[in-house]
Formats: structure tokens, sequence, C-alpha cells
């Protein structure tokens, strides 16, 4: 436990608070204090020499890959499975399987070896893994033998498999926003069962007032006499999925009937599915803001838990040496660049005065979480080899217009024009002639660039927008040749290369986007939080995931997919006589079936969009029992309800933040830092292309700039604050509620951060609202 | 204006800061400034007598109904209007129409009087009214000469007719939403921008990937082989009413195919949408706050300027003396009771010095928007008129049954048991018989509830459920008798009759939610948002006023309407041969036209609920011109995108608010005076019937818990904080922003406040964040 290892740390030091140098060992448990506050890592280690070398050897990369790696493969042994995309014979597919386990296995015994027995055993996530371990290795062996002897049983473990997505301390991400349902759950519990109650009494009105009527739907079903199937039509009226056809018999009866079905929607569709919303944001929100608060102060328990380690007493107060902040910093980020680390020096080390003190100390992993980006200035590489062509009137004549703003709009119109042609025939040669021109166009304009700037700098790290135009070009140029080539040495019109060539060419035209700063404002910001949108794909994988496994074993082989071309009594009802005269069979949804992961997947991505759901869930109620609109209605709750209003919750959030905050503190002493230095670059002006104008300026007066060594050690370089990606609205919250925290204060002690509830928050921090 | 009244009033009184009480005109002008704050009004008006006597008459309630009288006569005019629902000679619309506009200018002629000149020709409301009344004139006599001489023309200005309801003072909600919406159209425009690219560059991939393919829709049309279309159903796709038929050719053919489909509804339907809302959202609460911010500062300044005419010298500061304060309110309400006068000036004048200070004064307004329900206890009547038979041990027995939880629950099983009969076939004359035994144990509940609580208690003002209840027992037995008399004496049955006394009866069952405490919570919530959701009401009706003149002249008659029995070919092409084979024809929408303004109100909300919009616009533009679809289009971009998503906003910001906040300052004070008074009742205490019991133990040790006089006025009384229904959003957010000025402030100045624009806000009050 971090506790634990402050007590040893702090009782080795506290007698002899020299200037004698700490041993490697505890550097390397400083180390991984930073690390694990750097990346809010909160696994508790054992703190022996050898228990944090393995921590050091668990947390590094190719673990992480490889374990996700096992899971990517568990998870897609679904689609090799029966009923399979890619059918594989059950010995191979277990065999991979427990490959799987044993990978899991072992990362588990690894994990055990690194956190302390007590914490190990009563952790549920570890407990969760090892019984689906289990559970899994009985099913495989039940189906196996009944395989064997020819019985056909179900492996009902494969649903189990998210477990291990979700379990291991990897995907936080995931488990917070599972967490954050949980939590929601009993709020929503009651406004769904007020809901409920509603139905059923907007239902029973219904069985009184149209049941006796005779009237009939238009395929000449009767209309609304059986209570369960009025409830159903009306619940898949709150998703407006059969809206208006559900009203139409009634109100071509009576139009005073309308106002019935109009009352329903306004209390059901509209003011229920916004209370669903209202409930599960302020959840999702209170919840977060509860998490992010017990980061802020674990992340700061860590810190200081480093610090008392390395600490010195110089004075009268407590530092960390020069020397050993740099070998810490070293060990949490091995690659990183002699010029970056002294930057960071210099901002944590204010006054040079060769330590850094414990406030400065707290925020290095702030620091190292920064990505600055490192831009080694030098002339463009034709002005070193040939500066008299390079220097030359006609070249820099060629440099200034590329420069110019109007050689940006020229390309625009050149790319509307392009739109044009893509979007006229292509049968006529003339326009597929044209292809070429444009296609040399873009290349042309590639090569300028680079004529112009200077070739490294353009394809800089997170010079996004050059590295799209490019890969865009480059490949539809290699693409098309290559599709040219084969057509006339073969004669043959390979589909899917085509169809490469034809997206390659469309998405050229999202190069626009670039020239109009308000669009590129919104599409940097839907980049920013495509990180954790990443983090609903997770969510979203588990939930289909599990219902796809359950759909497949219910639902396969039940309705069957024949060449819409088709017109055999049995092609038109899907293969399964009971579809006959279905809406299902009608629209010719047949493909909409449960009959491998991949169309399961599409069937669920359909019922998430809601539209038709309820002709999908009649179609396949149809082929089985009416139960199975259960398994329907369970899933729009779940997705529909729970995760897309979470997602909605989420990019909301996210916008708001966006919108109200600027610049985290931690950012703005490094930007700080680097003007002073004057080694600052502007972002505006990377992405004005003007770059190597500035470059060219700045270079000649940076080296007179500043006087000292450490200048001179940054001569030739510039920094950047290299993106705000990671702020996510996670970095966001945290770095503002870390605001609030006063430097000294250490904050709760361990226990109270762990049993934080989200009421604590309100009254005693009322400022906290602020992030909202 | 204030500005000029304030000065008057101050430049009246300095000379003099005698103890002379001030005229009566002071006072009315003091009232007229009070009442203004009280009610959030901001008209400037004229500080001469007679224009303050003129104002109090034109916001005299009687004055203010004749208007929404005018208003909503103008309004439904277009029922009785070609294409009418209630057919009318023109000459009779025409008459009713000037009378209106009499009305309205007449309004506006007062309104001139009441205030300045140059304030009046300013106002752009003034401005529109007199534009749109001169504009309907020149309309109808157009209309009306050209009607003579038989030339059909188009009545164009009826779409102006929501101008009124808009622009008169009164509607200050539906004005600010209106505001609202056109503040967020700067931001919201780029967003549309980048989503319609992006259905563009969508349209133009499908063009290429399916255009040549050669597949046909479900229909055996040809599959996305023009770009128009193509866009149109990916635009309808973004809504999800065509997912998945849109996407099953493709998917058929190949299902690699079905990702296009998903990236598209990801990007699109998800993200874009949410953007939308975030935007949409994120304006709305950013201007929301600055209304109220400069409403508060207004209301502010009132109070000051109300205070600055009475006030008069105590000692070393200006106070308003206990009988002016006194005056003064009743002045602005006149039927305020004695007791709860007494109530608020006791809250008011703290220390009893018999004068209020300048603090206290500001306070007034809040102070007299508080609902106060005075309780005037009473024993129960029986108990006075036969307390022998009152207080016998059976008497006593029944009181105390009918107050046990067990009663709640015996009924709440009665009411299941009721559900179950009402769900049963009635053809059973045992279960009718049933229905007879369920009203009148109903009866009989509510008559013991009766006998053990005082009536007047028990028929409070704000006891909403205990209204509810037997206003359903009561018409449910009304019309029950009337339907069974009617039938046995004229074997007649009144569908109408009929139809009331089932959706009574089934009301009833609402009754449950009483007894459950979280769903009363929730439906206290919701009612209490009722009257802002009303606001939308207005907006929606102003909107869907226009587009339904709008299309009743361009769509009128060219649907028609045939009993769905009928199967001439006529009536399945819903008299138009253009529909022929059409999916509007087959669905049988033949009814969802624009034949009148009640349908057309219909189909409208069926655009709003979105769902087979795209059927009803396809149907449209088949009877008249392709280009019909952007009036759908159109309508869904105003009504879903901006309205809907505003309609959103407002629930979650209502339902932010009513979880974070509990009471406001000035409800504590009162509330706090009251129980030091000893003469609070705890709202808990009345919900669950405790009422009765509370007093009689209260009442013993009432009167000797205060000693002075005015103890003694309120003797025998109880006062209640009445409702949380007046607080609403806006006044929760004033509330919230009041407590942060500080007493002694005065604020900007007027003009200041005027001009504020939302930026000024963040910036430097960072704290006002808070009230999201």
């Amino acid at each position: 436990m971090p506790g634990a290892g402050r007590a040893a740390g702090v009782s080795r030091l506290r007698p002899q608070p020299s200037e004698e140098p700490p041993a490697q060992e505890d550097l390397l448990l400083a180390g991984a204090y930073v690390s694990d506050a750097q990346y809010n890592r909160n696994v508790p280690f054992e703190t022996s020499p050898r228990a944090i070398r393995l921590y050091y050897f668990y947390n590094h990369w190719t673990m992480q890959v490889a374990i996700y790696f096992f899971i990517c493969v568990d998870l897609s042994l679904a689609l090799f499975e029966e009923p399979a995309l890619f059918p594989l014979p059950f010995l191979a597919t277990s065999i991979a399987e427990v490959l799987c386990l044993t990978a899991f296995f072992g990362r588990l015994v690894h994990f055990a070896k690194v956190t302390p027995q007590m914490v190990f055993w009563k952790d549920t996530k570890n407990i969760c893994i090892m019984v689906t371990i289990v559970l899994t290795l009985i099913d495989l062996i039940i189906y196996g033998s009944l395989e064997a002897v020819n019985i056909h049983s179900v492996r009902w473990s494969r649903a189990l498999r998210p477990v291990f997505l979700i379990n291991f301390p990897e995907s936080r991400q995931i488990r917070r926003t599972f967490r954050s349902i949980r939590n929601t759950l009993p709020d929503i519990l009651y406004v769904f069962l007020l809901f409920m109650f509603s139905v059923l009494i907007f239902s029973l009105m219904a069985l009184k007032l149209f049941g006796d009527r005779g009237l009939q739907t238009v395929e000449g079903l009767p209309y609304f006499t059986n209570m369960l199937e009025i409830a159903f039509e009306l619940y898949v009226l709150v998703t407006t999925a059969n809206s208006p056809d559900v009203m139409m018999p009634a109100y071509n009866f009576n139009w005073w009937y309308s106002l019935y079905f109009i009352t329903y929607i306004i209390i059901n569709t509209y003011i229920f599915m916004s209370v669903f919303l209202a409930v599960v944001y302020n959840n999702y929100r209170k919840h977060l803001k509860n998490e992010i608060r017990k980061l802020a102060y674990l992340k700061r328990h860590k810190m200081i838990e480093a610090f008392n380690i390395l600490k010195v007493k110089v004075g009268t107060e407590f530092v960390v040496t020069e020397a050993q902040w740099k070998r810490l910093a070293r060990i949490v980020m091995p690659h990183i660049s002699s010029p970056h680390l002294e930057l960071l020096l210099r901002i944590s080390d204010e006054g040079q005065k060769g330590h850094v003190d414990k406030m400065n100390f707290l925020r290095l992993a702030d620091l190292l979480n920064i990505q600055v980006v490192t831009i080694n200035i030098k002339r463009h590489p034709l002005e070193k080899w040939m500066p008299w062509v390079y220097q030359s009137s006609a070249s820099l004549l060629v440099q200034r217009m590329v420069r110019h703003r109007i050689f940006v709009w020229v390309y625009d119109v050149i790319i509307l024009i392009n739109a044009i042609f893509i979007a006229l025939d292509e049968k006529n040669p003339f326009i597929s002639y044209a292809e070429w021109l444009f296609l040399s166009l873009y290349i042309i304009e590639i090569l300028l660039k680079l004529y112009t700037y200077e070739p490294r700098a353009y394809f800089g790290k997170k010079q996004f927008w050059n590295w799209f135009d490019t890969l865009i070009v480059v490949t539809a140029l290699v693409v098309t040749v290559a599709s040219t080539t084969i057509r006339s040495a073969r004669k043959y019109n390979s589909q899917q290369i085509l169809d490469i060539v034809l997206i390659l060419r469309i998405l050229r035209l999202l190069r626009i986007i670039v020239s109009i700063q308000r669009f590129r404002l919104i599409v940097t910001t839907l980049i920013n939080i495509g990180p954790t949108i990443l983090t609903f794909g997770g969510l979203v994988l588990v939930v289909y995931y599990v219902f796809a496994i359950i759909g497949m074993e219910a639902f396969h082989g039940k309705v069957r997919f024949f060449d819409p071309n088709f017109t055999t009594p049995d092609a038109l009802v899907c293969g399964n006589p009971a579809l006959k005269d279905s809406a299902f069979a009608r629209d010719r949804y047949c493909k909409n079936n449960f009959n491998d992961l991949a169309s399961s997947f599409i069937v669920l991505m359909e019922l998430t969009v809601v539209n038709q759901w309820h002709i999908l869930a009649g179609g396949f109620a149809l082929v089985t029992h009416q139960a199975a609109k259960l398994y329907f209605i369970t899933f729009h709750v779940v997705v529909v309800i729970l995760i897309v209003n979470i997602f909605i919750a989420f990019i909301l959030e996210a916008f708001f933040v966006a919108y109200s905050l600027e610049k985290s503190e931690v950012e703005t002493a490094i930007e700080k830092k680097i003007q002073e230095l004057g080694v600052g670059i502007q972002e505006e002006e990377m992405q004005d292309g003007k770059l190597v104008d500035n470059m060219d300026t700045k270079d000649s007066g940076f080296s007179g700039d500043d006087g000292d060594n450490k200048g001179k050690a940054l001569k030739g370089l510039y920094f950047r604050i290299a993106s705000k990606k990671y702020r996510t609205v996670d970095a966001l919250l945290q770095q503002m509620f870390e605001s609030e925290i006063a430097p000294e204060d250490e904050g709760p002690s361990l226990d109270e951060i762990l049993n934080f509830s989200p009421g604590d928050i309100y009254p005693k921090n009322p400022n906290f609202e602020n992030s909202a």
C-alpha cells in the first residue's frame, strides 16, 4: 500500500536528512509513484525492491499491448465459433480460448506478486476475472464433451468474455462509465417505474376507448384489442418508431382521438425522455466529479510519497536536488530529450537554486503529461545544398506565392471544381482525364509546399492536416495507378480497389474544412474529445457483445437471407413460413438476422438507431415466441435510455468544458517559460503556414537573448505546447479541482478519499460546482 | 423613465427630510415601482399622476385578460376562414378581425399614453404591432375586393397574426425564448453548414459507391442514382426516419457497405445532433443568465426608486415608516390579509423599531411574491356542534383508523383491484356492478377523511392531491349516474359521455402515485416546471401557426380524406392520382392533410415527432412539386433542431436547478420568522395528513408562547410557505444572482444594464457560473 511505502520511506529518511544521495531503489520507488500519478494509476503495490521491479515490468507497454491483444483474440473468437462468419473447428477455437485464459491468468499472477495479498483478495475485479476463467473452462469442458457425443448445447460462457475487457486495471475509463451507470440506476428506476405506470394507464385507456370500436390497422388486423399488445405498441410510440401509423385508425375514426395520442406523446416521449436524460446527465456529472476529485487527491498523495522519499534538507525547507530530480524524470520518462528536460527543470526550479521545492515537485506529474514538441530548427535542405538556386529571385517569388492567402483560395476553388467533376458521370472519357489533372494539381501543391517549408517541420508530429493531405493524395495516386495498370493489363476491374479510389477522391474534398477557421475549430473540438468517445466505443462493444451472444443463441438460423432478386416463396418469407405477411418480410429485412457476429452487430446498431425496431422485434417474435420482444425492449432500455443518454451527457459536458475553459495553470506556466526563454512558436503561426518566416526572423536574434549556459543548450530549438488532445474532460476537471487544493494541503487521509460519496462534495465545496 | 422618476422623487424629498407623510400620489408611484419589481415588468412609464393612474389601469388584470381574449379570437379565426373547419362567410371573419385589430390598436394607444414618447417610438415591439395592423388591413381590403369580383387570392397576412402574441409586453417569456433562438443562430449556423457539408460529402460517396450498381429499393425503384434524392435520403437518415430501409439494398448487395452507413450514422446522427444540442443548450444557458442578471438589477433599481420616494430620515439613516410601509403594501396587494401583512412587517422590521430600513425595504417585492398560506385553525365543525358524538370512543377509533398508514395501503390495494376490473371485459354484468362498488368505496374514503380532518384544511388552496381526488370521484359519480339514467331512459348510449366516464375511471388510478413518496416527488417537480413549459406551448403555437397557414395555402385540397373502408380507386390514392403507388397512399395517410387548421396542426405534430416525416413530405411533394420538400426540411430544422433542443435544454436546466438548490434566502427568512412566532406548520406534516394532530398539540401551548400584542393578533392562525410552484427556473436563477449583489450595491447604471452582453458576465463574475 502507498501508505505503508510512505511510512517506510519516511522512517528511512527522517533520521538522516543528509546530502547523501538516495539509493537507486528509492529512486525507482519514487519513480513508480510519479509514474502512477502521471497516468492516474491507482494500483497499490508492494515497496520491496523486487516488487517494484516487477511493477515496472507490469506497467511496461509491451505487457499492456499483449493483454489487449489477448482480449481482442478472445472476443473475436465469436467470429469463428458456430454460428460463424468464418467457421473453424471447435478444437481450434477452444485451444485459442485456453491460450487467452492462460494469458489472463498469468497477468493476474503477475499482479498478485506486485500488490499486497490483502488488497489483491479484497479486489472484486480480480475475483471476477478468476471466477470467469473457471466458469469458461467448465463450460468449455461440458460443451466439448457433449459435442463429442454429438449433443449440441449452449456455449453460455461466451457472454462472459467482456468481463476481461472491463476488469483489467487498464480499462479504468470503461469501468468508470459502468460505475456511473450503476450509480444512476436507483434514481432512474423510480422515473422508469413512473413512466411504465403512465404507459400502462394509457394502455388501459386505449383498450377502453378503442378496443370495442372494431377498428382495423392498415394491414387489416384488429386495432388495440389486446392489453399486452397495446402496451407494446405504446412503448414503441415512446420511441416514435410507429408514429403516426399507430394513431391513424383512431384518427380516421374521429379526429378528437388524436388528442389522446398527442397527450401521450407530450407526456411520455417528450417529458419523460427528457427527464431520463436529465437524471442520467445529473448523475453522470455528479459521479464524474466525485471520481475526479478522488483522483486529484490520490495523485497529490502519490506525489507527496515520492517527495518524502527523495527529500533532503536545505536550509529550513525540504527539497529535492536537481541531480535527483533529473534522475527521477529520466526514470519516469526514459525517452525524454535533454532540452525538454532542461525546460521542465527551468520551470520547476524557477530561482535556479539547484533544487526543486515541494510545491514545484508536486507539479512534476502534470509537467510530464504536457506534450511539448521540440522543433529543431534547420534551414531548408535545398538552401543548404544549393543556396544560389533557392535564394534566386524566381525561387523566392515561388515561395512568396505559396505562402500567400490566394494560393489557399485557388486550391479551394480547384477542390470545388473537382467536387463537381466527381458528381458528374465519369463514363465520359474527358472527365476521367480531368481526374488525372486534379491529381497532378494536388501533387504539385504538396511539392510546392515542401519546397517552401522545411520538410521536417511540414511533417511535424502534430501537423495533422498536412499528414492528412499528403496521405490522401499519395494513396489516391498509388491506387489510381495500380487500378489503371490492372485494368489495362487484365481488363479486370476490381470492385474493392475502385471503391477505395472513389472514397479517397471524395475524402480529398475534406481539405476545404481546413481553410475555414470556424469549421476547423469545430472539427478540432470533435477530434479532441475523440479519445474519450472511444471509451464509449468500449462500453458499447461490451453491451453489444453480450446482447449479440444471447441473440445468436436465441435467434440463430431462424431467419435466412436470400438474394434480393430471388422471388421464390421461401425467399419472400426469409426462409421461415412464420413470417408470411409480416412487416419484417414485406420490408425485406431478411439480412437483419443473428446468424453470425457481424450480422448481429449490425442488427443491434439498427436497434440503437431505434427506427423500425418494432418491426425487427415483431419479426423475431414471430419466428420464436412473443416473449422475444422482451429481449428487444431490454436492449432499448439499456442502450438507448442509458448508454445513448450518457453519451449525449458526455458530449454536452465536453462541449461546455471546452467552451468555458481556457489553458490550465500548468500549461500556462510552461508557455510563459517558453516565451521567457524566447523559444516559443505560436500555434496559429504554425497553422497559417508562417512557420519558416518566423523562424528566420527569430533565429537571428535568439542566441543573444539569453546569456547563460542553459540558454545555449536550448539554442536552435523551439518549443510549443503540442496539442490540446490530452485535454479530455477528465483532465480538465482534474485541473480545475487541483487548482482548488492549497499547495500545502495534503488532503484527507487515504481511507477518507476512497470512501468519498458524491454527497460529500456539494455542501463542503460549493465552488466545485464551478466546473459545471 | 424610471431614471427620470427617481430624479423627481429625490429632488422632491431631499430638501424636506421631515416626518411629514408623503402624498397619496407618491405612494401610488412607489407602489407602481414595487409592483413592477414584483412582477418583473420593465415598462418605463411617465411619473405624472395621470399617467400613473393610467398605468395602474393598464396593468389591471381585466385589461390583460381582454387582450389575451382578442389575441385568441384573432388566432382562432383561421378555424373559420377558408380552408375552414367550421366555415363562416368572409364578411363575418373580416369583421371579427377588424374588431381584434381595433382592440390591439386601443391597447397600443393606452400604452403610448403611459410611456414616454421617445421610449414608445424607439421600441420595435410597438412598431411591429402597428406595421402588422396596417398590413393586415391592406390585405383584408385587397382580398375582399378581389373576392367581390370572384378572383381568389391569398390571405398572406394571416401568417403575421402570431406577431400580436409575441409583441405585447405580457408575452415576455415567449419573446425571451425567441431572443435566445436568435442569439443561438450564428453559432449554430456554422455547425449546420459543416453538417450539411458532411451530408453532401457522404451523398457524393453514396452516388459513386452505389449509383452504378443497378440496385433497387424494396419498391423496385432505382437506388441512389440521383444526387439530390440521395442528399434528401441521407438527411432523412439523420432524423433516423428511414433507417434501416435506406441501407438494406446496399447491405443486401455486400455487407461491407453497411460500414458506410454506420459511419454516417455515428458522425451525423449521433455526434452532430449532440453538438446541436450542446450549442443550443450552451447558448440558452448563457443568454438566460444574462437576462436574469439584467432583471435582477432592474428590480433592485425599481425598489431603490420606490425607497427614495418614501424615505424619511430617522436618526442617521433613511427609512420608511411602518405606516407608509403598510399603505404601500396595501396598494401593491389590495387583497392581502391583515395577519399576512403583520407577518411580513415583522420580518421586514426585525427590531420592531416602527420603521423599515433600506435593506429590508428592498426585499419587499420578493416577500410579496412568496405565497404564504394563512390557515385559520378551527376545531372540526362536528366537534363544535356535537362534541359528545365526535369525541366518543367509537368516533375516535374511526379517526385513528383513517389516520393510520394502513388505511392508505388498503385503498392502494383497492385501486389495484379496480385496475384489474377495468382491464377485464365490462360486458360482464358482475363487473359493471363492481364499478358501483368501487365508486362507493372511494366516496366513503372521502367522507371518512372529511370526518377526520377539518374540511377547510382538507380543501386548502394548495392541497392539490385532495382536490384531484375529490374532483375525479365526484365527476365520475355524476357522469356515471347521468349516463346510466340516459341509457335506461332512452336506450341511447352517448359515445362522448361513455368516453368521459371511462377516462375518469382510469384517471382515478393516478391516486396511487400519491402514496409513493418518490413518485410524488417526480410529479411535483414536473408540475412545478409546468408553467414554464407553457411558455414553450406559446412558442410552439407561434411556429405551428405560421407553418400551418403557409401549409394550408400550399397544400390545401391536394389530398382528400375518404372513409378508410372505402376501396374505390379514388379513395386508395387520397383523391389524387399523383399519389398512385406512393408510400403516402399505401400507409393510408390521407387524413394527414392541410385542409383545415386542426388537421394542419396534427400533421405538424407528426412532423415534430419525426418518424415517417419523409413519407408525408414525399406525398405532398408528389401532389405539388419536389420543392415542397423544402417546406418539410425547414420545419424539421426550425422545430426539431432548434425548438425541441431548447425544450430539452430547458428541462435539463430545470431539473439541475431543482436538484442543486434548496430554499431561497428570503423564503428561509420568512420560515424562520414563522417558526419563531410558533405559527408554522411543516409541509411534510400537511402531506402526511397529520395536519390536525399537530394543530391540536400546538394549539394548546401557543398563546403563552409570545407575550406581546402582535403575537395575539396572530393567534389561532398558522402560516406555511405555500408552494414551490412559483419557483420556476427564472425565479431560482434570479434569487441566486440576487444573493450575490451586495445589499448596498446599487448596481450598474440603467444604460449599462440594458446593454449587457452575455460575454460581460463570465470574466467579471466567475462565481456566477455557480448557478449552472
